[in-house]
Parts: structure tokens; sequence; C-alpha cells
């Protein structure tokens, strides 16, 4: 069949890659000349045989809500729009209510494998109308990985649904690098354990940790046993962010969901100002030490051992 | 080569089966006569040939340290003791020199794999003298899954090391299914998902979720697909709690590890004396109704949305 | 000076009378006979001399908005409105906006103090035009608690700051609880102190933890101390999420905030997916036992220490 | 009655004024000349009529433990020794076994109040028989702030009551400081808060939040409004971490205070391990830009709002 693709970044070039792979024609855009198949959406469109089914891949916010809008004056009665990229899920009733007004049919698709997933197939969430669905089957089943189809597609609802999947994929994703990179950090802090990497690729094979991310871990220490060259830094694309705010909505406990968000949101503070503050108050009942922000600083102290200076009680 | 195993229970037993099936030669000893090869551990050092390896595959704690002590008087100069159960690595030190008084050698090896391990193979980390390793890793290559050595044994260092690595294992383990559980709890929480184990089952390929312990979970969902018959009860079996112990020794922060463990506690409590506390604080200072323990309860009003009761300010 | 107030539940009442007390001239209106003053807001309206002030009492979120749209209609240029409820801070700008095109002035106030506040009186933190605030100051005078202006007033910044304030106060008073609330917990489980109210009480003075929620935690265990007669079940009012959800906006890592929340969250769920969740994954690759959700119990076992079975490595 | 004091630090030296003031006899011992009043622990036993009661104050573990050891040797049957160092409550048994050979008695108390102690009082909090508790209340009436003696003293239980009551507070503590740190940090966060110290003092009197703490903090503000001169470094002094251990061995929950130790742990981290893991795992399957540990940084980009760049999909 036919797809119109919009977004030829580092997901959508790969994702056109993928579908052409499996036999479909793929009419892709993007503003930037050198990848793009058409001079603009409206040649995309007219490049398609209706019912036409276009699939938005741009970043998540206004760019994504500006391309459905533009496609609501593009497309026609009985096309499809599918936005796989990381929209909000909140997005999307908007959405599919601007498009519906005119006929046009919407589907969110929660969209997961990076940059392996132009090779290994991507994880797909999707929600909308059955008949939606059912017309983008086709280039779900060439987009998802190889095996049975509900290993690696689900229709997960409605509208908002598959990107609600989505939101809460990453979530565990989260959780789920926090728990592997605690646990390097512990194994990193005792002398005990000679060869880390050695201890986490030997969790590859029949190990109840074993799994993608922890391959990936192998890899990643293959490369810099230490990770001695990368900072302690990490963004948050924001799927993390809304999912605790959903939980929030809902009620629902998210104690290591939450836990590895604001792990992240501290890893690119250089000075914690709560920390600032414990450490005036620890200075004010107690007299404890506090460190000058400025000026050559003391000797630090061991780190790892509690300090019990003489008198140190309060 | 021959193999004394002490202790032929879930994990024994299986282990048994797999070294036997691999060709070696086992003799097992267990108190219980219908799963017994001999009648006692003097008889199964009689059995072997010096030098002898025993495994020893016991509840961890006094159990363990006892048969280790008993092996001490059975065994000869130049044996191997292997301890393979789940004991607390500050218990591997002691061990090893009670054998080494009487030339008698110690490796403490941690296993993973549990139930599955018979036929998948078990994941290995082992820590002792490379020679101790050496004598013993045909064993070691018989129990770890197929594949290359590497991906399913390490020699993580020196006498524990391999509980220490084994320890974290479990303590990642935690972190892991509690990710993967709060993901589950928030997608059941909203009306938007309406097929949460397939959504589930969708990140079998491809995704970056994907491991073993979500495959479980889709076995575990698709046999009870809202977990109804199950209670929200969570045992621990002591390495999540030696996990945190080393950590604070180390001055490692383990937000998302100590939420996970702190879940299962919870998770045991039919009241929670601290959340007792914090109702009483709020009937104090602001009269909010508080839930009596005994007699008929109240109208428990919208649990996923905040009360906002007139004049409920304070 | 005159002050028109609207809602007169447990809050507006008690403010009512504070304010008279300071000599104030008060006209409430509450829609319930037995404690208004006027039949209607524009009764009320009609009571004061321009230019009038009327605060607002009255639940937050839809009850706060139309009642303030009301005075919109109501009110006459130069007034002043003044919310004094627990709106998110967010309400502000528009209940403002709307107030400001009818030449009325708007003020938020946050207010805490809960029942005690008629006779300590109610620490204020207020946002809006340096004009509107000293409008009102006689009244904030007159509800704050005796002693130096600033320690019980604060001009915190524009419109909702108040609200952002006092949402604030609220989530670190979710932590001040639970952090209370975990060690009186801890002492409770051990036999090593056998006088808990005992303890708690002798830290009401000289102690680093003395505060006011300490006295009335205090106070609670010596109505009952065990707390044997309440249930672990407690409520939010919708600050504390609030909160959360303006940390993750500014990415600000508030881990003892979350957790207060969330164990509030958890206190209310009869049963937990999540731990049903990792309850049913250990039962998929250890073989554990669950506990089935029908039917007789089992023996629960020793919940204070890790299960340790024969076989239970995994 | 007589006192000897052992150990002249900040807090000994402020004790031992503080009994005096109270018309007490103390003898002073502390190994710099300036300071002691004695010149060994001899002459201080030298220097008291028995019934004896010598009270130590240094630092925790081998110090104390040494102390006690040595007076175990001078002291006399009939006597008392009271730790009132910040010891692990495991220290005490042991202790209290040492000088009961000797027929010497033995309490352990818990002193809070840190370097105000000295005017306001110290909060204790004894463990040990009746008898010895008897024998040494002159010391702790004088000690304790005035007032009625419950709300400065407890009696919490036998030996390692008062250590383990001390802890627990501290504990409280660590939570405390952290929820006032949170809210600081959120405040700051906002432009809509223009005068975070003025709202932070506002909380003074009448708030739900007022504390000691608060007080402490209102100080610091004053000093420093943005506590620019500080470093978010924060030291530990074990009681926090022996707090977490107890609530593991009695598997009770302890989310808020073990949130706030792991705060402390990461505040003096440089770099964090975890966190580099994790960016390594980000770039792996995502090809998210790491930031490299050496050479010039990039620009970091908006730290408060998520990342969304095109094709950032996973």
């Amino acid at each position: 069949m036919q797809l119109g693709l919009i977004g030829l970044g580092r997901m959508g070039g790969n994702m056109r890659d993928r579908v052409r792979a499996a036999g479909h024609e793929v009419v892709g855009f993007d503003p930037r000349p050198e990848v793009t198949d058409v001079a603009s959406p409206a040649d995309l469109a007219a490049a398609l045989e209706a019912p036409r089914v276009v699939w938005v891949m741009v970043p998540s916010g206004e760019p994504t809500r500006s391309t459905v809008a533009a496609l609501a004056d593009i497309l026609e009665p009985g096309d499809l729009v599918i936005d796989g990229g990381n929209s909000r899920y909140t997005d999307d009733g908007p959405n599919a209510e601007l498009l519906s007004a005119k006929g046009i049919g919407y589907v969110d698709c929660g969209v997961s494998g990076g940059i392996w997933g132009k090779d290994n197939g991507y994880g797909l969430m999707a929600g909308g109308a059955k008949e939606h669905i059912e017309l983008a089957m086709p280039i779900f089943d060439a987009l998802r990985p190889e095996g049975p189809r509900e290993e690696g597609f689900a229709h997960a609802g409605g509208v908002g649904a598959g990107h609600f999947s989505k939101m809460v994929h990453n979530g565990i994703e989260y959780g789920l690098m926090q728990a592997y990179a605690e646990g390097f950090e512990l194994m990193e802090a005792t002398p005990l354990i000679e060869d880390v990497p050695a201890v986490i690729q030997a969790w590859s094979r029949g190990t109840v940790v074993r799994s993608w991310l922890l391959d990936l871990l192998v890899n990643a220490l293959k490369e810099d046993p230490h990770l001695a060259d990368l900072e302690g830094y990490v963004d948050d694309s924001g799927e993390g962010r809304w999912t605790i705010e959903s939980a929030i909505t809902h009620a629902v406990p998210l104690p290591v969901i939450s836990a590895a968000l604001f792990a992240r949101f501290a890893s690119r503070q250089d000075e914690s100002p709560a920390m600032k503050a414990v450490a005036a108050l620890r200075n004010q009942f107690g007299g404890h030490a506090v460190k000058k922000a400025a000026g050559p600083a003391g000797a630090p102290g061991d780190h790892a051992g509690p300090s019990s200076g003489a008198g140190s009680t309060h």
C-alpha cells in the first residue's frame, strides 16, 4: 500500500526504509531538501491515492499539533492521520476532533525501538477506531518486529490509548534503567567486585534480570568499562513527567518511576538548592561545618563513612 | 567429573538433573530419604574421589553455615566447597577461613534462573581463588546457559564477590519488577487502556522494555488478566535488604531499589502505623475526619480525586 | 474596617469570629441560613461601603471560580476580592483577569492554621498588587497571629504567589507528617521502646524535632497511645499533588514530598495492583507461593524477617 | 550532686556549664589540657564520692567503647556510667554487660539540642534500669529544658532504648529538614515567589509547619537569602543510616527518611556513577547525545523543560 510520512529525522527516516523494505510505497516529506521526497505536505497528499494514510513523525507538542492542523486542511474525508511521535496523550483528543470535523480519521501510535528499530522492528501501541486501525494494519505489520503480531503490536483502546501506553512504557523504562544503574554504582563502590563489566555480562543469559537494556549496558561497558568518559547528566523527554502527572490524577503511587525521574532532574543540577538548605540547617543547630561555595575547598573527608566528630551530637 | 551436591530442594534438585544431563556424575545428599542419593554428608564424601568438589545448596544463614562447618570436618585438604545458595556475602569470609584452616578451598557462587534454570541454564557469578574456579569450571559450564561462557558466568572477584554480585542482581530485580508493576497499575487505573495485557504483550519484541521478566508478566496476565486471584502481598528473601545495607555502608544512593523493598514491606501490612499517625495529625490540626478502625466504615469518598470539602483549608 | 466574607464553614466561620474580635465589622454570607448574615452575595455587597473588600472562603475549584465570577458582576470598580481558600495557583491568573476587566482588584491568600487559627491566628501568604495588599492589611493583621507582622504574614509576590506559597507549605507539611509517622512506626515496631508516647513527648522541648505538629502528635497519643482506634487511611486535599506537578514543571526533585503523597495514595488501597504484579512475577520465575485473594489465607509467616525457604534462590 | 563528665567538646563543654549552673559539682576530663579539670579518668574517679555517676560524651564507636572499657577498670561497684553520645543502640548491650560484670550500672541517654542546648536545655531519652535512672535524675533535670519533666525527658525503656530513641529522632530530623529544603528549592525555582525568605518567615507563627527547624531556616536566610555562599554538600553522622538499617530489620517502610539519607549521599558526589549508566543506556538505544566528561561542555540546553528533539522517540 501507500504511506505518506511526515518527518524524516532519526526515527522517521529509518521507518521509511523499513516500510519500503516491506514492499510498500512511501512518500516522505521533511523540510530538509536533502532527505524529502516531495516539496510540501500538499505535494505529499497529491502523490497518494485516497484513502490516504499519513504518518506524522515530528517532535511532540507544537510541531505535531501544527502538522495535524495543516493536514486537516490538506487531506480529504476518508483519509487517516497517524501520530507516531511521542505526543502527550492529552493531545490526541483535540487532534482527533479537529480531523473528525473534516471526516478524517485519527490514530495515535506509540513507537518503541530507538535506532535499532529499523532492523529489529518497532514495538507499536495504537489507539483509535477499529476501522482506522485496520486500514493501517499493513503499515503496522511492516514496522513491527517479525513474529506473532500480538508480540509487537497492540490496539490498546480508543484515541489516546496508544500514546498513554507509550507514556507508561517510557515511565517503566526510566525505572528499569535506574535499577540497573543503581546496581552498577553499588558494584563499582566495592573493591570486592574486581570486574563489574564481567558480572553484568554474565547476567546476559539465564538470569532473572536479563533484558535488552542489560545487553545495551554490556555494550556500553565494553567500550568504557567504568563509563569514565561520560558525565552523569541525563535529560528527559517528557514521558516520565507525564507518567507521574497521570499517576497523580489517578491516585496511583509510583515510588520507583518518580525516583527515577527525580534522579534525572538532580543529575542536571550543579548545585542542589535543597541540599544547601539542609547544610544551612545543620550549621544552624549543630554548628556543623559547611562547605563554602567560593574559595578553596577544605578536605572533604571520607565521603563513604558517616562523620562522627567529637561533640557532634545534636 | 564428579560433583557432590548438598541440598536437593527446588533449586538443588533441578541442578542435579542439569549437571547429570551434561554428562557429569552427581552424588546428592538431602535429609529427605526420597530424594537423596546417599545417607549422609560423610557418605557423600566417601563416594567422591579427591579432590572433591561439593556444592552446597541449602537455605542461607544458619543452615548453610552449619553445613559448611560440617564439611570442614568431613572433607580433606585439596577439596573444594562451593556455596551456591543465597548467603549474605558477609558469611563468605568466615566460611572460607574455616575451610582454609583445613586446607579446603571455598568458592561462593550466586545462581540466578529460578525454576527455569533446569532447562535454560543458570546465570552464575563466582567469587574465590583462580585455581578453585578452574577446578569447578566443568560444573559451571554444565549449569550455565548455552552460548559464550562470559554471557552466563563471571569470576567476579575474590571470596564474597559471587554472593555480592548475586545480591546486587536481586536488588536490581526488585527494582525492575516494581517498575513493571507500577506501569501495570497505572494502565489498570485508566479506562483509556481497554486491554492492558495486550499492551504489555506488545512490548515483547522491539521495545526498549522487553525482557525476560516482561515475558513472565505476559504469561501471568494470560492466566489472569487483572490478577484478580492474587493478593498484593509480597515476601522478600533477604537480598534486597542486604543490598540497601551495603549501599548504606558505601554511601551509595539507591532510591529505586529501596522504594521497591519498602513497597514489599508495606504490602504485608494490614494497617500502616505510620499512616495512622498521619491520619491522627490531620485530625488534630484540621478536624479532618478519620476512619475509625472498628465499626461500620463511612462512605470512603472518591479515592482518586483529592477531597476538597468546604473549609478544608489548614 | 468592613469585610465581606463568603463561606462560613469550619474555616470561614472561625475567621469571622477572629476578625470581629479585632474590632472590624464582618458581613458574612453562606448558603446555610443558620449561619449567614445576609441573604445573598448581592445583599453582602449592598451592606458594605466602597471600596469593598470581599474575602472568599469556599472550596477550591469550581465553587471558588463561580463565586469569583458572581462577584465580578456584583462588585464595583475599586473593590477587592481575596481568595483565601486552597485554590490551585493556576486559577489565580484567570480570576484576576476576570475581575480586572471590571476594575476590581484580586489578591490570593494562602491561609494556614486549621481549627486552631481562631485562637492562635493564621499564617498568611498573599499574592497581588501592592495597593491591594495595603487595602486589606487591617484584615490580614486581624487574622494573623500576634507578634511581628513578618512572622505571620508575607506579601509573596504577584497574583498567584500566595496560593503557590500555600501549596508549597502544604507539600512540606506532607513531608513533615510522614517523617514523624515513620519514626512513630519504627519505635512501635521494636520492643526496646517501652513507652513510645513518652519518648515523643520528651521531644517537645529542647530537641531539634520540636514543632507544632509534634505537639499535636503528643496530644493524639495521649488519647490513644497506639492509635488503635484509627485506620491507616489518609485523604489528600490537592496541594500535595499540585506541589509535585509544579516540581515536574520546574524539574525540581522532590523525593520526600512525593514519597509522602504516594504513601497517602497507597493508604487508601485495599489491594495494590502493583504488588499483585510483583507477586505474580515472583511466582512465575521462582515458584514462590502467592496468596490467593479468595478463600482461607494460609499462615502468613514472619512478616518482619525475610523468608529463606530451601531452594528459594533465583 | 557530683557528676564526672568525660569529653568536653562542643557538646560536653556546654553540658558542664549547664549542669554547674544548676548547682551541681562537675569534674570534667578531656585530653586537651586547656579544658580539662583533671589529668586522667582515674583522677576523675578519685575526685568523686561513691556512688559515682560518670557521663561519657565522646565520639561514638571506638572512642566511646574504649572509654567505657576504661571506666570498667576504674570505677567501683555501685557506680553508674551514662553514655550520652550518639552511639549506635547496638553498642549499649555489650557496654552494659561489660560494666555489669563489675557491678557498675549503665544508662544510655540520647541528647538533642545542639549548640542551643546550653541555654535552652537538652531533650533527653534514657534507657536503663529504673534505679539507675533515678540515681542520675538530678543531672537529667539539670540538663533538660525548664518545664514539665515529661516534655524534655523520657525513660524510654531498658538499656539501648535511649539511643534507639535518639536514632529515630535523628532519622525524623533528616526527613523534616529535607521536606523544608524541597519546599525552599521549589519556591526558588519559580519567578512567581518574589521573596522566598519572607514567605518562609511568615510560616513562623500560626501555620501547620511552624517548628524550631523552621526558625533556624529563617535565621539562615536572613544571613544569606539564596544560600549563595553555601555548597549543597551534606554530611551524615550515622543515625540516619542506622535508622534505615533498623527499619530493614523490622520490615518497616521508611520512604521519606531513606530519601532524605540518599539525598545526602548524592549531595557528596561530584559525578553519579548511576546517572552515567543511565546516560550510557540512553545513548545506546536512542542515540541520545551524552555529555563527555572531559573537554568543553556543549550548550546544556533548557534544564527545566523536557527535551523533544526531532526523532527522539524510542
